[in-house]
């Protein structure tokens, strides 16, 4: 059995780096508080034996060897990074879950068939560039490097240099190389566990997202002498865009989700009216006929909108995922373990986007959720216990035990 | 006559600091390129043969002595701070053209009887630290200066800290003192001198307005995961008020306006619903009963429409400015002025807030405006000619030489 407690203390341990005030984590990649959360990592999987490999993108393979030096490695793992308010286990569970595994397995002196290997996938969250699941998605061949490095936040700096800045860059090329599979333990980040009384989510797939980058350009002009016929305000242009987002959410049901997330002024003076506005939208279904339907309306009605106000707009489509069915092996495998525990479980499809969805296209993959606290995440209130930590943790070891000695 | 050509270089050389590709300029206050600005001016004030002093708000006031030691002192200038993406004329002008008088006295020997001070207004934009005409507010007594020291910009620098940074704050008391008059020259900042053909703005008072900070409060929460009905989205709130400004404005016809200039979203996230939006929202019209009626029900409404939302909202008024008539005898000065040059002047309110509109409550006051391209600005695109600038110039000319010699 796996250490709930010594879990635990790692999960407390690494929410320290970065901690906030309302007890949540600013650890937004690629950032000197990312820098100090991979260090700590480090050391420690330095400790656990485990030797550390890094490649270009920055995202960091922690590997255990096994008995046959023929076998693909296993592997399993998820990202350290947060958001600017985000919890202390999004992420952070799946990887020190992992580390929880590999020190198990040297308590009880287990030597697997396959090597293990841990990831910790960089920039997760898409926060500070604007494309989830960033570092998953150049190893899996989603993203192409080039363009992603070249990508700049929001004071300008790319991915390139935040990488050297804080030097995660390491040696090995960021692409996909044969491995056996690839398990996420995660919080699921809603409310459906928490509500039906599981211990446990079988991850079978994840949704469809589409996300955009819209432009919106008006006309800087002064607010005390601007007639209403002459302005072009890219914030009311804005708005109207904003709302048609969270409508168009509403039009999918229960099922929908649309959200206009970020969001910036030019000049963003109170008393100019706005010539430029930034945002970023995103819509997600369960289903890719929506997400394409989506993908397509509204560019159309939100350059409607624009075009009704003289304002000029440009949506870019920067990413999209289609729905992902996970492995059925591998989701069997966590299937197989809750029922081996007597645990309750439930079958579902994951809200979130996760590094997992991407590696699933060159690797078999499957993931476990945990229930959290009101299915609150990406927020500083995020909560699990450390029953649920440890439940999940239990999971993830027999899930790689039994896919690495099989 | 005043010297065209001299003031044109002035509000050239002036214009390269802070000057910005687009043409235009980024002198905001109390920065480091306020603070060059600021310099410059007195450099010229120096050659001038000014005695200049600062008051503890910044003002500064360049002073020459008239014959009569018994008489007030006839004032004049504007501001040299500019919005972020403002123009090269906007404040300047009011400034430069006081120093063009003060030169070309010097040039022909003139000693007016009351002694002259050509001011420079510190923070006249607002754009920083949410209040429009700043200095002048504190110096006629509108604000008080404990008060408005302790205010904090974006990254939370306050004015009392601002000042001290760059050196701008002076020993004198920022409180008013006996004056016999005050005289601004500004661009119209609208359309109606161009539209009219118009050489000169006689401006005989200023139009009310009222400014409100609003603090929108919902829950971060996750885009992929976060259903429709447990979203409390404090930015599809913040839209919807966007565009309740811009329908209260409209229902105001023509002369309204309402403008929502400024707006952060937080944690601005592209996958994090937003939990909070900060954003400041404007009104004017030329009727006091109309802004009175607004600040009672742009709050109400606004509330209305947060609470549909479940979310929560502050709505603070910052400041109220009242429709501001100019005083008689010093409008009659322009009048005069512009019929013995022959000038075609239109009679009219200012849409704009003006330093001119703090300081009338305490000293007789008056303002000249002259036209500017297409009425735009607050844009780093904003321009006039050289010949208006000198007219309006001359027109300044004339009605101090009058005041001061009457
Ligand atoms: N799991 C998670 O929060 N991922 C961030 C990417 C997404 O928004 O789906
Ligand atoms: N003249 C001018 O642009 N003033 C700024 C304050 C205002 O917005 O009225």
């Amino acid at each position: 059995r796996i250490d709930g407690a010594r879990l635990w203390r790692a999960l407390m341990d690494m929410a320290e780096i970065g901690a906030t005030p309302k007890g949540g984590v600013n650890r937004v990649t690629l950032t000197e508080v990312d820098r100090a959360g991979r260090a700590r990592f480090a050391e420690w999987c330095a400790a656990a034996g485990l030797s550390l490999r890094t490649d270009t993108m920055g995202n960091m393979f922690a590997r255990r060897e096994g008995r046959d030096p023929n076998r693909l490695p296993v592997m399993f793992g998820s990202h350290l990074d947060s958001q600017p308010t985000g919890g202390k286990f999004d992420g952070a569970l799946g990887v020190l879950a992992g580390l929880e595994v590999m020190r198990t397995l040297d308590e009880l002196g287990i030597v697997t068939e396959a090597p293990l290997e841990l990831v910790n996938w960089t920039d997760e969250e898409g926060c500070r560039f604007g494309r989830a699941m960033m570092g998953s998605a150049v190893w899996a061949g989603v993203q192409p490097e080039a363009a992603i490095r070249a990508l700049r936040d929001a004071s300008g700096v790319t991915v390139a240099e935040a990488l050297a800045a804080i030097g995660a860059e390491g040696a090995e090329p960021a692409t996909h190389r044969p491995a056996d599979a690839f398990f996420e333990l995660h919080i699921e980040q809603g409310p459906l566990l928490e509500a039906g009384g599981e211990a446990v989510g079988i991850v079978t797939g994840a949704q469809a997202q589409v996300w955009f980058d819209i432009v919106l350009t008006g006309r800087d002009s002064h607010a005390g002498t601007t007639p209403p016929a002459a302005r072009r305000d890219a914030l009311a242009g804005a708005a109207e865009i904003v709302l048609l987002v969270e409508r168009l959410m509403r039009e999918c049901g229960e099922l929908g989700r649309g959200t206009v997330g970020r969001l910036s002024v030019h000049p963003n003076s109170p008393n100019v009216v706005p010539g430029e506005v930034r945002f970023a939208a995103e819509f997600r279904n369960p289903s890719d006929a929506e997400i394409a339907r989506l993908a397509r309306e509204f560019p159309e009605q939100a350059a409607a909108l624009a075009a009704a106000r003289g304002l000029g707009i440009v949506v870019t489509p920067v990413f999209r995922v289609e729905a992902t069915p996970f492995d059925a092996a591998c989701v069997d495998l966590v299937r197989e373990a809750c029922r081996r525990r007597g645990l309750a479980a439930r079958e579902m499809v994951s809200g979130a986007g996760h590094d997992a969805v991407h590696i699933a296209r060159v690797v078999p993959s499957a993931m476990i959720f945990t229930p959290c606290k009101d299915g609150l995440s990406h927020n500083e209130a995020e909560s699990i216990t450390e029953d649920q930590a440890e439940t999940g943790a239990q999971i993830l070891f027999d899930v790689v035990l039994a896919r690495a000695n099989r």
